[in-house]
């Protein structure tokens, strides 16, 4: 089989904090190995304050658990610790997950507190997923919201991933230009993702390539010889203005005309650019080059893309670098993994975290969450999380409640709105059951998706506060236990 | 060969962003690909304006060198593209690196401006390993940088890393874990990096391992009776004082006592951490658990830390996730890789970019940088970047120059200090000739480096300044490079 760079054949299972071997030894010494668990993902906060997040990441989170195992020399290394017993390795040698996954689709517009990922598996694996399942979908849900936000200041104008060099780690890069492909660029300049994602890849020359010819003429020349349908310039090696441009312009009049070609572009790198693209747009045009378009790529973030093109700055696509790639002003997304229900002889029994900080308390239960429509507008009204087994019908008013506080409510009325199961089917007892969906489904599927939103969630600052709210049944149920927990266990 | 995470098989050579490959096609399009070119890798800005960096990743960097090829599946995927031609291809195919790097050591401790790495290569050479080069230094730098300012403000308490779930991928989670542990960590819970690095892997418990008992403390038993001789408590899964405290007295006095051991330690996750690990411990020494440890884990940095040690907080040892494993305050470094020469005719041209921005300006030339050691105190006095071909004499006086500003200078006297080259020969023709460092020796060197710097330099806040000059050969030319440049290419 053909080596890529992540895929199938890498495995990833000891991704994986110790804590969930030195727990899973502990319930298996016990016998509890098989008793089955259902745990949430979820997160609490939209990164840059922002209105929503794309959840991202699930095929590689599927890719990993088909493949997860312990090799023998993860077993060796395991040995070596003198934690563990030979009966615990002789389990983990035949380890796989045979339990049941329901998720929120990939490039789907999510919100705090509502269950992305609810896993129903033995206890065992339920716990031995948890890293793994937590840093995919984290570090990429990440970056497909933060691209989001820059493609959104563009305006419509292309944006391009180029941030490689300064992501953390080579998955950082590889499985982050998918990401933010998801998002909304429109390609990546790492040749790596563009192999095993099938995305576009661009990118054209560095200021070395310039620096290697004896002078930025000859360099743009020979450049224009080799890609003369595909010519775009970096003009900013020596001197944007006096140098990289009129340089640009001559390769244009003398190399490429000649041939019937036109040059396609110039691309800025560095210096200020609202003032540099209006100076270069006139001098283009002064030279009838009112096709050749100006990219941008430097340092920029939403903020300065949104405040450039205020002020004027004439640009046509951006490349955006270590801002995107690492989610830079944001570089976390806080993703958790948290216990909600244990079957215990048959019945399924609600468990909660407790905590001082109520943001941190949690919803009980195995769950289900559905998206609330408001039929005559078609945008989503709230996100509603229900117990399991309850029916909701949409032919009943429907009064949905704060996760916390009983007084604050809302009624829907009967005919008014549509209700759309948010998670689906992944994997069935161990069997994967998601279709392959191709990286453009996902990102056609997630623009799609954040078309359900009013415009009011997509603002970079204050934007409108999403609803996901409780059923009746799950709140009462939920400050029922929040109470008797207060007394102690 | 037994699988590995990441290592010597992994086949990260399209980690390459696709301007390396267009700057490259080019290149052979004009037969100048076998050109000797000198590219250095340097920073211009220490992370969280820090005094300096902690330079890692030198390992992997040498592994990814050494693996550098393009598979069939590479090749098919390029061609694909239909950008290149098939006398490229076979260029490619039989692809590997036959140039000469120079690196500082893994663990140094570097400033601003200096070559770290610098490779002396045929051109398509030097350009193809720029990307990877740059992700696997920038990555480890970052974060060693960041564990070893967190490590400093706990003041010889061990710091432990926890980050995996919040990492950029997996890689982010892996890699990361190797660079804390040069930073200084104690050991990180991430497995695959205690099997791949040979360092420590550290864990106990989560809250679902508590929530998963009828009570918190049966929970707290079943793990004594598992791990008696290493039993720490997760003490906040419902009320850390009133609950997990008493019920892990409960333990060490009722089940680890009667086995004539003794609790461990404690940890708390949430809540107001100076308050509760005061009252905590005045509650375990009344039980007489004077030995009991403290450990805490709550979005934890080298702010907080110092802040609650300020408060009196009684901590034995802290657990550092999300803003260790992503550098969240600071969470790109900034690495470059820029010509500084080209031979011509058996001639170095020295190289330089110009930028309207002067901290863009680069140093010409193949150079190599030292470290003058004050004698009498065994301090760094400054570093120092020369022409490679410039004799440094301990025994002459050495006036050393800012790298812009030819009126700040200063002068050391002869016998007064000590030269210490910087750089060593990593690859000599294509050769590793780099010793395989064990992770440790690394961590320990690093810590030895560290002793020649001064106190000052260490502050987190507004640190002294390191000075990284130029002789004055260099700054002569370099100026005249810039008065030359000024005029136009």
């Amino acid at each position: 089989m053909e080596e890529n760079y992540v895929g199938r054949e890498r495995n990833i299972t000891l991704i994986m904090d110790f804590y969930e071997l030195t727990m899973s030894y502990n319930y298996f010494k016990l016998g509890k190995q098989d008793e089955i668990v259902y745990f949430d993902m979820f997160y609490r906060k939209n990164p840059d304050q922002g209105g929503f997040v794309i959840f991202a990441g699930l095929q590689q989170l599927i890719e990993a658990i088909e493949n997860m195992h312990f090799s023998d020399g993860d077993i060796e290394y395991l040995r070596s610790l003198n934690v563990f017993d030979e009966d615990f390795f002789a389990y983990l040698k035949d380890f796989h997950f045979t339990g049941t996954i329901y998720s929120v689709k990939e490039g789907t517009p999510v919100f705090p507190y509502e269950p992305l990922i609810t896993v129903k598996a033995k206890l065992i694996e339920a716990q031995l997923i948890e890293t793994f399942l937590l840093v995919t979908i984290n570090h990429q849900s990440l970056i497909a919201t933060k691209a989001r936000r820059i493609v959104q200041e563009a305006k419509g104008r292309p944006v391009m991933e180029f941030g490689a060099r300064r992501a953390q780690g080579y998955d950082g890069a590889h499985y982050g230009a998918r990401a933010a492909y998801i998002g909304g660029v429109v390609g990546s300049a790492t040749v790596s993702a563009g192999k095993d994602f099938h995305m576009p890849v661009l990118g054209t020359m560095a200021h070395s390539f310039v620096q290697s010819f004896d002078s930025e003429y000859e360099a743009f020349k020979a450049y224009a010889l080799t890609y003369p349908d595909n010519c775009v310039l970096l003009v900013d090696t020596y001197d944007t203005l006096k140098s990289g441009v009129p340089h640009a312009i001559r390769v244009a009049e003398e190399v490429l005309a000649p041939m019937g070609k036109r040059l396609k572009g110039i691309r800025l790198d560095s210096g200020d650019i609202a003032y540099l693209t209006k100076k270069a747009r006139m001098m283009l045009d002064v030279a009838g080059l009112h096709d050749c378009q100006i990219t941008v790529s430097n340092s920029l973030d939403e903020y300065l893309i949104r405040s450039v093109l205020e002020q004027g700055a004439q640009i046509d696509s951006f490349g955006v670098g270590e801002n995107m790639i690492v989610s830079k002003s944001s570089p976390v997304f806080g993703g958790v993994y948290k216990l909600a229900a244990i079957e215990k002889d048959g019945q399924i029994i609600p468990k909660i975290k407790i905590s001082e900080n109520t943001e941190k308390i949690t919803n009980p239960g195995f769950k289900k969450v559905y998206r609330l429509i408001e039929k005559e507008t078609q945008k989503a009204i709230a996100d509603i999380i229900a117990f399991h087994d309850e029916v909701l019908d949409e032919n009943q008013d429907l009064t949905i409640y704060h996760q916390l506080d009983s007084w604050k409510h809302k009624t829907l009325y009967a005919g008014t709105y549509e209700i759309h199961p948010l998670q689906t089917l992944v994997f069935d007892e161990g069997k994967n059951v998601y279709p392959h969906y191709s990286l453009d489904e996902i990102r056609i599927y997630s623009q799609q998706q954040k078309q359900l939103l009013w415009d009011e969630i997509f603002r970079l600052e204050y934007p409108h506060m999403y609803y996901v709210d409780l059923t009746k049944r799950l709140l009462d149920y939920k400050l029922k236990m929040l109470a008797k927990g207060k007394k102690g266990h």
